[in-house]
């Protein structure tokens, strides 16, 4: 079947598609917060009616948390690959609110230095990365009437608030989700208009504590001196994570199964067409201050991390309370890398913590947070190749193995559970502000990452 | 004028006294917060009908801020002695308002093992403080028709709020706000029923900062690595203010104006009936953990402190966000002892701060945030005898000379601006948790203060 007129059918519907993904945007899918549950319904109801539309038997299938969309379609020619595409509809908190330039679930069009962009919370992250491949398949569908490669579409609600669902949904579902590959579009490009294939990506281990010291809130006038505050104490225990020389984690044993960076890999990163300064200094660092030795992707593609992702105890209203408070408490997330394990890193940093609390200080840890190893892609299969090729075509730029500082625990599930290899191509910059305030996704990446997919199920079908 | 009826009167009153004291507290009147501006006014308005209600000369006075309440009431015998009688009738703040048994400003009455208390907030802190005096008067006045003393009440509602209108409205009414003495009822006895007279109070520095890193919140899989975290900063320069050796704070010259308290004084605080494990074990300490080689009393009336009373940045709510946070928050307040200079602390704090910043974070700090020197008494005048013996026949126990580990600025400006001396007793007990959840005084404190209040005018007009 022809590609040509497939990429001029989405030139032609672009701003049709990019209509549907705003109406995507418009439902606060915030997996995290209980008070969006409904909304995260609707935006699973949402695609399913779009899958539906393009004719894909498509349903949502409720879990005990958010619901799964399955969708499949199997009008491709006899013995033509079969793809299983992943995405997240759900997106993460918007606070800081005030910080928005518009009401983050009201998505616009806006002009910028980079072009037009769609403004909006989950526009990057993932609802219009996940939407480029949907839209590719309506191209494709609205000129040859079927699709290249037999296609099941799996869309999750709970990837923002560590997919608790997941595990037991894929275990239980193992058949229905056969297939020879699993695609995922939740990544971003090196730099700007660099076509990148993620070559592997970090782990992710979640952890949350509390310090309690005085039974209650206390009078800072009648306890101050005598009483051990447990802020003080929390940042005396924060601060004892880190080895401020080095600028390595100085909890015992968080290195374990971290291995170097090969030479030739990391020759290959540094030709990637990375910018550093501008990786940094876009967002107000003159510098990289991760571990002394290791190049900006390095330390944020190889080497572990733990950071504080909240830390908050006494007054913190309008003006002053002269409270020594009971509580103190913080959320931590540790980035996992090579053959780092979750479970044993949990309990080295927990030990960690627990060496050192002084009298009088007692510590409660959340019990419900997951982890996830690193995983590698294998970059052995042919359709890695035939992406690099088809990327490189669309973007007139030679398409670049890369790594990833972010976690994809689903990647590792596929494998594990379904057997799956995964290729993981997105289309995101680095300044989408995902996460943050003001989150958008350029209207390019939209268009050429549609076309980038058409391309792709081309080339992998041949 | 004879003593006992007027005894006998505040028997007789005192479950009517205690629901005028109840429908005080009802009025949520926090200071602190500006949601809470009307119900400031209506408390001032309830104290001035109160007051006119027993023939004082009463008015709310307009301020910047919260209104202030005068009084003046002259019906005494030629030649009795004037005094200027101080309160404060706004309150704290009350979150966490789920450790509250009860609403905080629906207060009631509760047995509990040391006697009937009245339960909410103010009760102790400082609404149920103030209605001893206004009690005491109110009884002789149904006596004998008239007061022992010439008597000017002075009534704040900026108390919890660092009192900005204070030193300007003082400044303003000099000559209408004379008297011979001032009267200060905001302070605990050293132990449940030792009646207790504050000979030194500490003073009070406050200060906030905030600490920004990176220009917007980051993803910690993108950032977490390059990326420097100021909640790490923050801990790091909140570990930094403290000798982990010694107890002692680090920050250079902090200790420059604190003097050793003499031994006679030191062997007075020793036999004062202060039960240092209860004091400690009751809120959850088995030890001080303060200066090491002080005692807790020391630690407590002698040794000044810096305290962390809110510290937050990054993500609090629901679930986990795998975000590094843009800014880092942290409100301190610091108890001052000696000859200890406000302005001068706060310098060299600041300093320590700024010297140990990292590259890539700035620090912004809160300029509308005053402080107060300690004070100590003067023990030398004729009323603190008459008082320590009037407290002595009224609680069966010889009253007590006690340093106060609380700051009440308002005494420092009595003595600067209206050249008054000041005299504090006060009947709140260590368990009282004014400033906590499930705030109460014990009806005995209310009941017994009054008749002490009686006493001392009685006492000190002889």
């Amino acid at each position: 079947m022809a590609l040509e007129p497939v990429l001029s059918q989405i030139d032609e519907d672009i701003s049709t598609a990019t209509e549907r993904l705003m109406d995507l945007l418009r439902i606060p899918s915030i997996s995290t917060d209980p008070a969006y549950k409904a909304d995260c319904d609707s935006a699973a109801d949402w695609l399913v009616a779009d899958l539906k539309s393009m004719g894909v038997d498509a349903a949502k299938r409720e879990t005990p948390g958010h619901p799964m969309v399955v969708g499949h379609i199997n009008d491709a020619p006899a013995g033509a690959p079969h793809v299983l595409f992943y995405g997240h509809y759900d997106v993460q908190p918007v606070d800081p609110l005030d910080l928005w330039d518009n009401p983050p679930f009201e998505p616009q069009l806006e002009e910028t230095e980079h072009g037009t962009v769609i403004r909006g919370r989950g526009s990057s992250d993932d609802k219009g990365q996940l939407m480029t491949f949907v839209e590719a398949c309506r191209a494709w569908k609205a000129v040859h009437g079927t699709l290249p490669c037999r296609i099941t579409f799996f869309f999750e609600g709970e990837e923002e608030s560590g997919s608790p669902s997941l595990i037991p949904f894929l275990e239980a579902h193992r058949e229905e989700l056969q297939a020879d590959l699993a695609l995922v579009c939740d990544t971003s490009m090196v730099s700007r208009g660099v076509p990148s294939i993620a070559s592997q990506l970090r782990g992710m281990l979640k952890d949350e504590f509390t310090l309690t010291g005085p039974r209650i809130d206390l009078h800072s006038g009648h306890y101050g001196g005598p009483g051990l505050n447990p802020l003080r104490e929390m940042s005396r225990i924060v601060d004892s994570f880190y080895n401020d020389e080095t600028g390595a984690v100085a909890v015992e044993g968080f290195y374990e199964g971290v291995h170097e960076v090969p030479a030739d890999q990391l020759r290959q990163w540094e030709n990637c067409g990375f910018d550093e300064a501008e990786y940094l200094n876009s967002v107000g660092y003159t510098k990289a201050h991760g571990e002394k030795g290791y190049s900006t992707l390095e330390q944020q593609w190889a080497r572990p991390t733990l950071e504080v992702n909240g830390l908050w105890g006494g007054y913190n209203g309008v003006g002053s309370k002269t409270v020594l408070p009971s509580k103190a408490h913080c959320k931590i997330t540790c980035r996992l890398v090579g053959d780092m394990d979750p479970d044993k890193l949990r309990d080295k940093i927990r030990k960690h913590v627990e060496d050192r609390l002084s009298t009088d200080i007692s510590v409660e840890w959340d019990n419900d947070l997951e982890g996830s190893p690193a995983s590698v892609m294998n970059l052995d299969r042919p359709e890695f190749e035939a992406a690099r090729g088809a990327l490189s075509d669309e973007w007139n730029r030679e398409a670049v193995f890369t790594g990833m500082g972010g976690s994809i625990p689903v990647v590792g599930y596929f494998n594990t559970i379904l057997g799956l290899d995964s290729m993981l191509v997105g289309y995101a910059n680095d300044d989408d502000a995902i996460h943050s305030p003001n989150e958008k996704y350029d209207l390019k990446s939209f268009h050429k990452g549609i076309r980038s997919w058409a391309r792709i199920m081309d080339a992998i079908a041949k």
